[in-house]
């Protein structure tokens, strides 16, 4: 595969929710490697309430990681007394 | 996409637990940006009780990650020990 | 929306998971604003092993959270070595 | 409700494991506070494969709060470098 | 119930990885005591590709908590700059 | 079994989600060993949009661990201002 993550750290708290969102959908594609069964799958899902918390819920768990990498983007304008 | 998410920093927990509810929804939109579809599923989720709880979970994941970045909004006035 | 989120700091571990289930509830609230579906879904969950199950998992986030803004209530008393 | 949780500090890590069991079946309680319902689904979960597996989920989550309110049990004796 | 956690600490990651299993056992064994009815139950899970998922997300909610409390197994020699 | 996971510490981030992968794998293979079992039931995950969003959850777990452990990969060169 080729280099899809190559740092953690992003400009803005938005691209790292980007990057969050990519990193939810990185692990689908290793699992099923196969573009059209994927293709196939994805009315399953993003016509499906239940699959799309689902996909909320990963993008908040990664979203949680690239915050943390990033100090949750904190600049030394908005530090907060630690 | 336009700018949504500029900061993590919020004034109050409540602002805060307001931002992680909007986490939530963001990564559904980008799932299935069709708003109509969006509008259609809903009542899959809002009338019943294991996708409201499901909702409930993914918000407390990103709150965790917006109070984290506002250390827990500790005031100097309520301090703890360290 | 009135405030019902002040601050995260309580003054026993047992309140901090009082707020806890709280935080978990008012995304309930927020998604499902009408009392009377809230109401009437209220067996689907109450009734039922998987959700009340789910439902503690939601609490258990949460307290994650609450306990770590409060320190974990370590008083000077039983303060660990670190 | 009477006081069941004066505090996360426990002596061992088995102490503190039994302790995320106690924090993850009070939230049940909470919900469903009649004891007749939760024995009646009682089997639901505890002859169920799924359940018992999610609850061991619960039990992790919590076990992770009690664990980090501990500093993990490290003694002096087994300090790591850090 | 004998002693069956004496410490999170393990010589290696991998030792750590085994607790983390073992840890998510142990919820089972107390909600279900009866080696029968686990039995029973084993194959609803072991030849299920849901259920070994879920198991897989136990032991890994009990791998960060292992991992954590030592302090990643970051040896002198590969200790990251901070 | 032999030696898998001598290491968290990976060069970059890739290579720490490819680790992550690996760490959501063992855990199903130490719960169902056989691997004529876990090849019949691949389909069940593997063209199944609900079970791929599970999956890549469980990834996002370890991949949290993993990236704690190296620090996020922060290299001096984009050390944030703490």
């Amino acid at each position: 595969m080729e280099t899809w993550l190559s740092s953690l750290i992003t400009a803005t708290p938005q691209e790292g929710y980007d990057l969050a969102v990519k990193l939810s959908r990185v692990a689908v594609k290793l699992t099923q490697p196969d573009p059209a069964v994927r293709e196939r799958v994805r009315p399953e899902y993003a016509d499906n309430g239940d699959a799309l918390i689902a996909i909320s819920h990963v993008v908040a768990v990664n979203f949680a990681t690239v915050a943390a990498a990033n100090d949750y983007w904190r600049s030394a304008g908005d530090e907060l007394p630690r």
